[in-house]
C-alpha cells in the first residue's frame, strides 16, 4: 500500500463521532454495595422507601408548642404554656404542631411565656412535605457521587443497581518494549477515569483498544493483524492531528479503535474517539469528563483545513499558551499541558489574543481564601 | 454545657484553615509501580537517563540526505542523489544529516531528484536536543496523570517513587444506623478523591475523622469521648453553616476533625475543613479538586456576618441557582447541586444577578462539537 494511502479519504471527525455514538451500549445493571458505587452509574430510579420526613419533624433546636394555645398572645398578655425543648430532625411531641426557635426564651419547669400567637406548622417540616413515598430519590443514569451515596444510605439502601462497566481489552502491537509500556500504563488509566475496566480479553471484551503500526508503511501490518483475527476496520484514517492514523471497526462483537503507536499520538486519539465511545458504553455523558473555560491564546494558532486539531495549553488565569506536540517527542508537551484546544476542521486556526474554549483536565487551583 | 456553648467563640474559617495549614505532612515515600502510579504524587525528581532523542532522529516520514551532497541544486540544476527513505522518530542512516519531507517527491532507484539546497540539520531532531541526559523529566511533586506515566514508561522506568497515600482513620458516633452507613459510604469516596486511604485503625492514622455528636446538647458527647480515648480538640466549633459544631484536635498523633453527625453538614464539614488538610497531608494541592468559575446568581443569597456559608448551586450556562439545605434533609439539596459558593464570612451575602465564583464539583458537558 502506498505510504500515504488514506490520506485523501480520511475521515472527518464529526464522521467518526457519529459512528461512535451509533454503537450500542451493553445493558447489563448488576448490585453494587453502596462502598464500591462511586463513581459508578444507577441503572435504575432509586425510589423513597417512605414519606420524607416520615412524621412531622423540628426544623430547628427550639420548643415544641400547640399553636391553638398560643392564641391571644401578645406583648401585653403573654401566656405561660407547656413546651418541650426539641432538636432539628426530632419527630414532634404529641398534641405539639409547632416549633419556637431557642430566641423565645427558656422555659421554667417546662412552662415557656409566649407573647405572639404561633401559626400551626410553623418551625415544623410536614410529613410527606420533602418527598412522598414512591418518589424518585436518584434517577437512573446519575453519575454517583459522595452525596449521593449519603442520600441512598440514609434511604437504607445497601446496594445500588448500577450499570456494569464496560471492560476493556488493550491489545498493543509494533512499538519498542517501552513504549508498549508507556501506552499501557497511560490507557489504563484513561480507561479508568471514564468508567471502564481495562484488563479484559478481547473475547470478553466490551471495547477493543488496539494501538500501534497503524500508519500506512510497510511494517504498518495493524489491519491484516485485525483481519487475521476475525475483525476488521470500517474506517482507516481519521482527519485529526496528531493521531491521523487511527481506525475504526470491530473485533468480534466488540467495537474497536485503532490507535497510533506513538504515545502522544495514542493518547490524542484515545480523548478525540475512544473516550467518548467507552464514556457512553458506560452510560456516562458523551463529552469530556471536563470543564469548558474561555481563554485567550498568548500566540497563534495555525492548523490546516481539513483537519481537527488538538492543540494542548498552558493555562495561566485567562491567558492560553498553545504547546507544540513535536513528532517524535509529543509526551513532552502533553506533561506539561492543563487542558487542551481543539481546533474544528473547518478553521485555519486562531490569532494570538483570540477568545477560545479550552477542555481543563488540570485542576486550576486559584487562592479559594475563605 | 448549655445547648449554645461554642456559638459566641466559633473559631473563624481563615483561623481554622491557619490550623490546618500548620499540620505537617508525613514524608514517606514508596515505590508504585506503573500501573497503580495514576493519581498518586512523585517525591522525587524523575530524571532524563539519556540524551533526548539519543540520536538524530527524522522529524517525519521523507528522505534522509547528506546536506553537504545538496550544494548547487537548483530548479534550473537538480542534483540526483542517494536518499533513503526513513520514518518519523527513526535514527537518521551514517552520512545523513537532513531529511526532505515526502513532498520532495519520488526517490527511484534509491536515487531522488533534488532541486534546492538543504541546510545541514533540516527535518532533523538532534540528539539531546529535547533534554539532556540528567535533566528533570517530572518534577517531585506532580500529581500523576495518564501522560506522566506514559512519559516515565518511555524512559523506561517501572516504578515510580511516590508519598505514601495518608491512611484515614473514620469514627463515626451517634447517628442512627442509617446515617452511620451514608457518612461511612460518603465520607470513604471523598478520602479516596482526595488521595487518602480510608479505612485505617486510628492508632495507623495520618488522619481521623470523628462524626457524630458533635454539638452541645446534653447527648453530645464527641469531646469527652475523644478525651477518654487520650484525644483532645484544640477547637470546638468552627464559623461555618453548615457544619458549625466541627472541630479540630487530635487523636494519638494524628490531627483529627470532628464532623457533624447530620450527612448533609458533615460534607460541608469535610469540603470546608478536613479536605483540605488530607489533600495536604496527601502533598497535593490544598486548593478544591475542582475549577473556579464566574457564574452569575438566578436569586439573592443571605448569610449571617461573621460565618462562612456554604451554598449548593444548579448551574445553567452562565446563572447559578442557589439551593436552600434544608436543616432535616440536606442532603437532598447536596445531590442535586453542580457546585457550590463559599460567602465569606465579611458578607451579608449577594444579590441575584451578582457575578461571583462558583465551585465547579460535577463535569459540565456543554456541546462539544468537532
Amino acid at each position: 500500500m502506498p505510504a500515504d494511502a488514506g490520506c485523501s479519504e480520511r475521515l472527518p471527525l464529526a464522521d467518526a463521532w457519529a459512528w461512535l455514538d451509533a454503537r450500542r451500549s451493553p445493558a447489563v445493571p448488576e448490585a453494587a454495595p453502596l462502598a464500591e458505587a462511586a463513581g459508578r452509574v444507577l441503572a435504575a430510579d432509586l425510589l423513597h422507601p417512605a414519606d420524607r420526613p416520615d412524621r412531622d419533624i423540628a426544623l430547628s433546636d427550639g420548643y415544641a408548642v400547640a399553636a391553638e394555645a398560643t392564641v391571644g398572645a401578645g406583648p401585653y398578655s403573654p401566656l405561660v404554656l407547656p413546651a418541650r425543648p426539641c432538636r432539628a430532625g426530632e419527630a414532634l411531641p404529641d398534641l405539639a404542631d409547632a416549633v419556637l426557635g431557642r430566641e423565645a426564651g427558656e422555659p421554667l419547669g417546662g412552662m415557656l411565656e409566649v407573647s405572639a400567637p404561633v401559626a400551626r406548622g410553623a418551625g415544623v417540616a410536614r410529613c410527606g412535605e420533602a418527598a412522598r413515598r414512591g418518589d424518585v430519590a436518584l434517577p437512573a443514569g446519575t453519575l454517583l457521587g459522595p452525596a449521593h451515596l449519603a442520600l441512598a444510605a440514609s434511604l437504607g439502601a445497601t446496594h445500588l443497581t448500577v450499570w456494569r462497566r464496560p471492560a476493556v481489552a488493550l491489545l498493543v502491537a509494533g512499538p519498542k518494549p517501552p513504549c508498549h509500556e508507556a501506552l499501557a500504563a497511560a490507557l489504563a488509566a484513561l480507561v479508568a477515569r471514564d468508567g471502564g475496566l481495562p484488563g479484559a480479553h478481547p473475547a470478553d471484551a466490551d471495547l477493543v483498544l488496539m494501538a500501534g503500526r497503524s500508519g500506512w508503511g510497510t511494517d504498518d501490518d495493524a489491519a491484516p493483524t485485525l483481519a487475521a483475527a476475525g475483525g476488521a476496520l470500517d474506517h482507516h484514517g481519521i482527519a485529526i492531528a496528531p493521531g491521523g492514523s487511527a481506525g475504526l471497526g470491530r473485533l468480534g462483537a466488540a467495537p474497536l479503535v485503532l490507535l497510533p503507536g506513538d504515545p502522544a499520538a495514542a493518547l490524542v486519539a484515545y480523548e478525540l474517539l475512544a473516550g467518548r465511545l467507552l464514556r457512553r458504553l458506560a452510560h456516562r455523558p458523551a463529552d469530556w469528563p471536563a470543564l469548558l473555560r474561555r481563554v485567550r491564546l498568548s500566540r497563534r494558532v495555525a492548523s490546516p483545513i481539513g483537519t481537527t486539531d488538538f492543540v494542548p495549553l498552558v493555562l495561566s488565569g485567562e491567558l492560553a499558551a498553545p504547546l507544540a506536540l513535536p513528532p517524535a517527542d509529543g509526551l513532552a508537551g502533553l506533561v506539561r499541558a492543563d487542558g487542551f484546544l481543539v481546533v474544528p476542521a473547518g478553521r485555519e486556526g486562531y490569532a494570538a489574543g483570540d477568545e477560545v474554549a479550552a477542555v481543563v483536565t488540570a485542576p486550576f487551583t486559584p487562592r479559594n481564601a475563605p
